[in-house]
């Protein structure tokens, strides 16, 4: 990943459109040659997929890019697949904001000032430029709705990578401190969406959004809604944005406050909708935390949100089975935490067989422990529950599903058919 | 770990008994100076204390050190808790059988043959050696009383590493395939008993044990149920054992058959009971799977056991329900399951702050979300588990626990009060 990709070879500009044509040269680790070239075209305000292109052996097609700002450049940000030449897919993605450097020897007719450069997948691939005079340091100004701790911890990132950031809250006392950051601090929730055309917003819940956006224009608008909701709840918050003239982008977001600005902890938030708005601002949206997109349905980040948190809240749930069951023991909680931690760790990997087999519908592949097994095994659980004085209600939910699956004839499946017993 | 401890500097035997004296050298990176010297005897059939020895301002007393077989050597294994000089303490055990060098300089009466390096812990420590002519190779037999899968691993791999094996099954044609390996098949469990002092069995419950050793003649045995049980049940059959002139250690098995001899699948066995039964058979019971110890309660194996699973069953049914929401959407299971891993993976670590919490018996320290800002959420999953048509069995008896704590008058704490409200 370290290697620098050969220089934009083709470069020019007609009209609003500027073409590009990139070479993608692959890191010296691999085997294989190098791949040239993928054309494609780039409109402000617009996307335009390029043919795929396959030369030398190997696809390497950029199939789209996003709406590339000229001027003033603030983002750039692409999704190419990549399939060549290992057969494993990669996903581009721009990681650094302006200005890497000058591009090498364009051909084109302004030379350009800043290059970008594809950071994320198998692969290094300088992918587009600027050639306006602009400051290509300048960074997009965001208004930020609410400020709850997640808000307030947002705010404070954007401000800390200088971002200009405009925020609001129903009480104003949160964004005194903000302030003294340099935050501006709006009177209305009105006036804040007017002041830029990227409107976060991180409130209470999604009656909260309506309380607070009534009666403000959001015309022009690119509304980013990280506000805790359902899909349906999103899906519906994207139609009634589009009807109010702004384009819709929802987030779900997979961390806590303290990891807001620490890329290490490992927090991201899930996007889902404008595929278009996500390319635009994923520079800035990637500040204070990951981005992971999910698709164009503005539902499905709220849905991978909430699938994650309820498999997390299982997951406690078991924990604190195992720790009722040793409380009246004399061992440590803190002795049993770090076996209970590389046990839930080493088990977690078994998602992956449960989707192989929910994927293929056939749930007798690779089974290690089969239903019947396990289901033989249940007595010794709720048994070892009954000596510790331990309820079994975290328990028996579950294990009465494995019993279900079981009692219709499905002992030599794996524990995946409980996922069919759940749907309605 | 890495540098070699001076050799034994005293040695001598005397009747049946050996006497040793060691020094540990501490590693070159600890800023310690040397640590000499534990004096402690050891008797053929028996364990003895030494005296912990305190020269030089540290102490480097070797607590017990466990039967030492002359002749035939066919394992050693020492726990000597060391508190010198990091105040950090260390277990050092055998982990490598004979031979690994001539001692250096012995001045007792018969030469070694053989030395112990114990090289798991903070020091290298050279604790013994052997003097008499016996192969010091010869690896310890081994009974083992059950071939379903998990029996029939674990044989293959004792087997594989040239333990001489006496395998017993109810249904005698299961043993088929392992005679071809090598094993010796016994006609009756009491012949397989009698055939060898270790004696492993792994059954299918604890009755089927009374069943097997029905009539069999256990004085004098090493009795080491792998056998699935209650900690209940792993304490009575304990007694049983010792009524019947028996060492009993009792394991909780935390891997699968696949994993039974293949290291790097991490899976292991809880051991507790008997600490000197542990120390003695370590080497050989660590062959087909790693070995961690967790009290001299022989109940505590089991229950550390079924915590352990009890938590990895929460775990999945929190990713059925994960994989249940996602079923009716087009989003490939295949594509959650990396996130749902992930995200898992990143959340199992919280144990410890749940284990740091009940230790102190304070819920509210360093509490990121409290209860009442997760019970809010909670709407939120019920709803998304209704609006995708999913049963919120697997999920409702924690919530409800939630708020249970919640109305108790708990907002602020962790999540961590729930364990309270199961016990009984």
């Amino acid at each position: 990943m370290s290697r620098l990709p050969s220089a934009v070879s083709e470069y020019s500009t007609r009209g609003g459109t500027s073409s590009y044509e990139t070479r993608c040269t692959m890191p010296s680790d691999s085997n294989s040659r190098r791949c040239e070239a993928s054309t494609f075209s780039v409109t402000p305000g617009s996307s335009r997929r390029s043919s795929p292109n396959r030369r030398h052996g190997c696809s390497c097609s950029a199939h789209r890019i996003s709406t590339f700002h000229l001027p003033p450049i603030t983002s750039i940000a692409a999704s190419i697949p990549q399939t060549c030449p290992s057969g494993v897919p990669g996903l581009f993605s721009v990681a650094m904001p302006p200005p890497l450097r000058p591009a090498g020897s364009p051909r084109g007719k302004h030379p350009p000032e800043s290059a970008y450069l594809i950071t994320t997948g198998p692969w290094t691939s300088l992918i587009g430029m600027a050639h306006t005079t602009v400051d290509p340091t300048a960074k997009t100004p965001v208004t930020l709705l609410g400020l709850g701790a997640m808000g307030t911890a947002l705010a404070r990132t954007w401000l800390a990578a200088g971002h200009p950031v405009t925020v609001w809250n129903r009480t104003p006392s949160r964004a005194t401190a903000l302030a003294a950051d340099g935050a501006s601090v709006a009177a209305t929730a009105a006036e804040a969406v007017a002041a830029n055309t990227l409107v976060v917003v991180c409130l209470l819940d999604d009656a909260s959004i309506d309380q607070a956006l009534a009666g403000t224009d959001l015309t022009g608008r690119d509304l980013v809604n990280l506000t805790t909701s359902t899909p349906e709840q999103a899906r519906a918050r994207a139609a009634w944005a589009h009807e109010r003239g702004a384009r819709y982008l929802d987030g779900g977001i997979m961390a806590v406050p303290p990891m807001i600005g620490v890329p290490q902890a490992g927090g991201y938030v899930f996007y889902s909708g404008s595929r278009e708005l996500f390319d635009r601002h994923r520079p800035t949206l990637a500040v204070p935390v990951d981005t992971r997109w999910v698709g164009e349905d503005p539902g499905h980040a709220a849905l991978h949100d909430v699938a994650l948190l309820s498999a997390m809240y299982g997951m406690f749930a078991g924990a604190a089975h195992a720790f009722a069951l040793i409380r009246k023991e004399d061992i440590d909680p803190t002795a049993l935490a770090p076996l209970l931690a590389d046990w839930l760790t080493a088990m977690a990997p078994a998602v992956h067989q449960t989707a192989d087999q929910l994927r293929t519908g056939d749930y007798t592949t690779n089974v290690v422990s089969n239903l019947a097994m396990q289901v033989a095994g249940t007595p010794t659980f709720l048994a070892t529950a009954e000596q510790q004085g331990v309820s079994p209600e975290l328990l028996t939910p579950y294990f009465d599903l494995m019993r279900r699956r079981l009692a219709e004839g499905n002992g030599n499946e794996d524990l995946t058919g409980v996922v069919d017993l759940l749907l309605r």
